[in-house]
């Protein structure tokens, strides 16, 4: 498959140790180190092995949104340090989101920047994360709140990592395909809708390019989120809040299913808002509930979602930001609520 | 005086009061936040009250070098988020080299950036620190390893505030602008030759303006310090090590007291090496000697400097970088020994 340039990187698709090669043979690093998690070292790091130099050093840090903090930067930036990372070390960040917004901001802060390649392992950061520069961590419980945007030297994608990802993973990542066709291509919408089961797919590569192109042109268009890029926020003002009030109960949700049930309610509220016919509406929340019924909210805590919206980074004037749909294929973002109305569609809504 | 135009942002010199409202009066922001140790709150902040609006927030931290750290960063963000703090809210950083760095890191990071304001209040960071959007804290006692190159929305330097500091202040940020002399401006030297004690000098605007000159010069010239912006590192391989061991000592030394003693060590390596005439070196370590024979080390712990110079950003395959002087106004980057040299040459300059 072709690559995809954005700003000052490019994409790779295709297999993963033969991208790695060429990229380590066509520049020089003083030393390589790889940040990975119990699990991508375990099931993603074997299919690199054979390719990255025998003195290579390997970063390992816990599993998990939870540990997408300060603590953990810490633990990432002393590793480089012991080892002697210098200005000429590459960081590889191997993993889904977490190990590419956090690794991507410790290297881009290490000695004020060193060099770093996102190779992401989950369906998630491929069709989403890895694309678009966005890095940072979550700090008192707000997600993505410390961060800052900056380009990895190049990003590799291949579908082999997925085999090594469960169902709920898959599926998780799959939200973000189903948001960039909802708010960019009507065409991928009308695609989409044939699968129900993540399981059945048989070759994800064309969904990853499709989504990755898409993002590519929303984010070459406004790297730094001034504009046009917010539309890929639809679904996330409630999303994010869902995301962070389970975060802290027994029974966290991963990000994309948080998004699949705020998108449901954002579809909602853009056809309680006049932008989105009924017809459209109802077909968008079926097939959400189809393939996201498992994991459906058990309630919607209407005092913590306000809560947590309230430190949305896109609010303005303490008015919270949605970014909503128009239409199928079509967005509007910036488009700011006060507390009350939205607390009447959130409450009609779960009614 | 007239304004100093960087990289994105312009330096501001006289009146601070003036210079801020206009600032203030041209830009939107949602909410200022300004940023002061105990110090700069006493002594001034006093100077901006009546411009700043009176829904302003303040926060305020730990003055000193120690506090420099990713523990007083989360206590600046945690204080932006509790506050409320978005995109388009403001941080003014009042104050030296600290509150400068840190506030514009932590502006930087939070939300992945908003802007931010520099009011350099000591003669250090107004001559230094405050130009070349170098920004960060210190981590495991190393000295600005974690941070990144971000610019201000504009700084402004008023000498007002230098009537706040100590003798021992004025003489540490005065270390930079004999830097800037010795590496640049054989000129400026001759001219600062005559100030014997800093306490006698009645206007130290045209000294400031001409350091900030030369470092906008270099800097202009190399943002990410590729090449020559390394120049401005003269004094400071030695320096940041002598700084930081006696950091962990009940005798610390100020920053540009460890500079210039650094200085002194490195005009020694630099004649050693066969660039810098006997003369020349005679003359920089007599007037070093003469200004800063107080704070002069009372022992160069050789291993210790050694183990610090290890970790320095500018070193590359395990060989210590300098950056030496070919002479009164001129100096080459970029020079890499090995510790055994090194370690002879110190070992023979203290005997």
């Amino acid at each position: 498959m072709k690559d995809i340039n954005l700003h000052t990187y490019t994409i790779h698709f295709d297999d993963v140790e033969a991208q790695l090669a060429a990229l380590l043979e066509r520049t020089d690093f003083s030393t390589i180190f790889v940040l990975t998690d119990e699990n991508t070292r375990a099931y993603c790091l074997p299919y690199l092995l054979t390719t990255l130099p025998e003195d290579t050093y390997y970063v390992n840090i816990q599993s998990g949104e939870v540990n997408k903090n300060i603590e953990t930067c810490q633990i990432i930036w002393q590793s480089l340090l012991e080892q002697g990372a210098d200005r000429l070390s590459l960081l590889i960040n191997l993993g889904g989101g977490v190990i590419g917004d956090m690794g991507g901001f410790c290297a881009s802060t290490y000695m004020r920047g060193i060099r770093f390649v996102q190779i992401p392992t989950t369906l998630l950061s491929q069709v989403d994360a890895s694309v678009g520069s966005k890095l940072g961590i979550d700090f008192q419980q707000v997600k993505n709140i410390i961060g800052l945007f900056n380009d990895p030297l190049a990003v590799l994608i291949d579908p082999v990592f997925l085999t090594t990802l469960s169902r709920a993973e898959l599926r998780s990542g799959f939200a973000e395909t189903i948001k960039h066709a909802l708010i960019y291509d009507a065409d991928l919408w009308t695609g989409i809708q044939q699968i129900t089961d993540v399981n059945a797919v048989a070759d994800w590569a064309d969904i990853i390019y499709r989504s990755v192109q898409i993002k590519r042109a929303v984010v070459q268009a406004d790297r730094k989120e001034q504009g046009v890029r917010k539309i890929l926020n639809f679904g996330h003002t409630i999303g994010h809040a869902l995301e962070s009030h389970f975060l802290t109960t027994d029974t966290p949700l991963l990000h994309g299913e948080a998004i699949a049930w705020g998108m449901y309610a954002e579809a909602h509220i853009s056809h309680q808002q006049g932008s989105l016919d009924k017809n459209a509406l109802d077909d968008i929340q079926a097939y959400l509930t189809k393939v996201y019924s498992d994991c459906r909210p058990s309630l919607w805590p209407l005092q913590s979602l306000l809560e947590y919206m309230r430190k949305d980074k896109k609010n303005k004037n303490q008015r919270i930001s949605f970014s909503l749909l128009d239409g199928i294929g079509t967005c509007t973002p910036d488009q700011f609520m006060d507390e009350d109305l939205l607390s009447g569609m959130i409450t009609e809504l779960v009614a």
